[in-house]
């Protein structure tokens, strides 16, 4: 019998810093391959954080080639303006996976935690635990805010993946997750 | 004595539509090389829109090799979801661009009208006729949409290019544009 070995790549877009985690589905089997935080408080100018953010994606792409990307797509803005800065960052992380024609995904943070915890309310530390034994790491990541895209690309392989949670329009993804828009 | 030339895209992003616009500077001359409006309406789908963006304006980009990008960056989003959209296509086609090392500079439509007919509250014909008039064209186009996209551009240029306008910092872009701001 053949083993569908499969490469998620999930990123946990902000303005300030990225998360990214890549893990690896053997059959049954994940394994997490990397994780990571890309910094850009240290840029200065909105236009050099999104370059590299595009970079960055870009080079862990070539890397790792995932087969499927899965975002995390909070809504924490709390106002117009960085509404559109964080449209912004995941529009640009967001291309480098499309100039690549893989695959996107997205989730709400509920979703993530709901799906990788069984409760949508939980705290990071209870996700980054969980994610611990899936995944069979030795100790949890000090890299505490990275389990968000760890996460969230471990929800993804358990929704099933792009086959059938992939491509939703916005507004059927609207429709899943009144919560997550502030009037 | 060397004549400079350099060839400035214009963009006018938006989720709809979006228009775009080229020309070239030789010395003190402007001509326009093309104009036009990709179609995002028949797209069914927020990520496919985002990568027929991305996939036209890299192949505008291949096909003219601007200089350096000038962006129309409205605030027309009435409320959090369609901001976080605006910025995802603003992402995208700014990342077509970042992935070419092309500098891009940001103006408010307001800016775009005043630096090309003199008067912030022009209309779009107003605009579009001052266009025909700069550009030399036979007859004002019958791609009105487009001509903000052109706007942008000659802006861009009347600025002084990416040389003096460039890399402006968010806060800065934000503090010469204080009525773009829906608080």
């Amino acid at each position: 019998m053949a083993v569908v070995e499969k490469i998620i790549l999930g990123i946990d877009p902000g303005t300030s810093e990225m998360g990214y985690g890549i893990i690896r589905i053997t059959g049954k089997k994940m394994t997490l391959l990397q994780l990571g935080i890309i910094h850009l408080k240290k840029y200065s100018g909105h236009e050099l954080k999104l370059k590299k953010i595009f970079e960055r994606v870009t080079s862990i792409i070539e890397e790792f080639h995932p087969d499927e990307v899965a975002l995390e797509a909070p809504f924490y803005g709390k106002n117009i303006q960085s509404m559109l800065k964080l449209g912004r960052a995941q529009g640009v992380a967001m291309s480098a996976a499309l100039a690549r024609d893989i695959p996107i995904t997205e989730y709400a943070p509920k979703k993530v935690k709901q799906s990788v915890t069984g409760n949508g309310n939980a705290s990071k530390e209870q996700v980054a635990s969980m994610l611990q034994t899936l995944l069979n790491m030795k100790e949890i990541p000090a890299l505490l805010d990275a389990t968000d895209a760890v996460g969230v690309a471990v929800c993804h392989h358990f929704q099933g993946g792009s086959q059938q949670s992939g491509n939703k329009s916005w507004k059927s993804f609207l429709a899943d997750n009144p919560g997550r828009l502030k009037k």
